[in-house]
């Protein structure tokens, strides 16, 4: 697989950490020297390797963030 | 690959639907008949095909949706 070109454009916050030290991250990342996109991925620790992830559009990441503020019976699972 | 046997518990809501009706949706989704969790995914029309994604816990929703209420400059990429 080619090489992918990656830059953390900003560390927005770590979700969680595993046993392994491997982070769950939002981060906002450039690939291939595009225009950034948001990320929800996980991480080894130093940013070393990456794990699954999704990229997030801005728009998306709005409507994300509608529907968290808008779960009516909150976050219960 | 074995199968993967999932069921989609709550359908919480849908991200972004690209030009072959691919969506992007927050769901609450069993894997294996385990305990449900919070997934971020890419489905094909009618879920029957699934893309890239990832699995969330509450306590990571939770602190993702911390994290969204509290940026600063807002969500602007």
């Amino acid at each position: 697989m080619a090489d992918i070109k990656y830059d953390i454009v900003k560390e927005i916050g770590v979700l969680s950490e595993n046993a392994k030290g491997w982070t769950k991250e939002l981060n906002l990342i450039s690939w291939n020297e595009r225009d950034p996109k948001y990320d929800i991925r996980e991480w080894s620790p130093e940013h070393e390797k990456m794990g699954k992830g999704v990229t997030i559009t801005a728009e998306e990441l709005k409507k994300l963030k509608d529907l968290l503020n808008g779960m009516e019976s909150g976050i219960d699972y």
